[in-house]
């Protein structure tokens, strides 16, 4: 192990080789190497060894990665050897859809609860929770330790919230509105925008 | 203009300039600086000018940039300054909160079809839209001339879906598949997958 910090575009990618491994191990498979991970993930197998080295001695040269252990060992760099609570702000289509997702379980995170503030939303049901009002928000999430939200507000009220969750003590927030956050130091913010992603490939279209 | 190739993260932050433009002419402003707009996105303003400087010059020493004209070059640039029919392939939460989405307007796109393979699904309405069946999607994406996808089945149809896609002259695939796809070169593929960023997140919490 290192003791420089590693790099957050390395953090970055673990969670995908650790994506590829679960999937790997769920067709049944016990070993890979970097080759085949790369040729599954686009990535080159120098830079995977490489990501991999920095954090500590998986496999043999020759002999390839034990899945299941390289995808335990990234779990717990990832601290996702746990499960962690999320909450949700915003019951709207697309907060909504997060609530129901079955796609957080198994991978370190399931929601906790839900928050709205428009008065014909709070009380109702979104899947398997009742909609709490965003008035009570600061408290609830203190209350309950959670540390880590998805943000589904419009983008005019985003900045707000994220003041709230940061109160909260809230340190990482996924923002699906539209916008940049300003956040303190220590608290880390992910943006998950669709049109940022999709102009990101119409630039290479046409030409 | 250089003739080099832009690298791709540099287009990648072009789209976040652009949303943080747009939303400033929302607010009614008519002039922004390099600082300025760094705060906003936690990006150095060294690192925006160094970017924007790949593609022209797009404002003076002093006197800052002009917001209107910054964000109609950027429009230029990403190939946003028209509007892209876009297919969504998946009427569930997911694929219905994007047929829905309103976020999509005046940034370049527009849902014009969504699919699903479910028959209890074709047929019935998602927003503005009647689903259609997948089985038709090679014929009504070519006819419609459509090249950008949003992919919203489950990962194990996802590959599938995407050999489609390609099939069909498909050239930008954003995937909300927790999956790798394969695709010819040509083809480009951007992921969302919230968990991944969420565990992008948590290897820096508890430490």
């Amino acid at each position: 192990m290192t003791t420089k910090p590693i790099p957050d575009i390395v953090v970055g990618r673990l969670p995908i080789y650790l994506r590829a491994l679960q999937r790997m191990a769920q067709e049944g498979r016990r070993v890979t190497s970097s080759q085949e991970l790369g040729e599954r993930l686009g990535i080159s197998a120098a830079q995977i060894r490489k990501d991999l080295s920095q954090f500590g001695e998986f496999g043999k040269q020759g002999t390839g990665y034990n899945i299941e252990f390289l995808a335990q060992q990234l779990q717990n760099i990832l601290n996702v050897d746990r499960v962690w609570d999320v909450a949700v702000v915003g019951a709207g289509d697309i907060g909504s859809a997060l609530a129901r997702y079955q796609g957080l379980n198994n991978r370190g995170f399931r929601v906790a609860m839900i928050f709205d503030s428009d008065p014909k939303k709070v009380g109702t049901k979104v899947g398997a929770f009742v909609v709490k009002d965003s008035a009570k928000l600061v408290p609830e999430v203190s209350k309950a330790g959670i540390v880590i939200a998805m943000l589904a507000v419009p983008a005019s009220a985003a900045q707000t919230v994220a003041d709230q969750l940061v109160e909260a003590g809230v340190k990482a927030i996924l923002n699906y509105a539209p916008i940049s956050l300003n956040v303190p130091q220590g608290v880390r913010v992910q943006y998950i925008d669709p049109v940022t992603h999709l102009q990101r490939m119409t630039y290479y279209l046409d030409r």
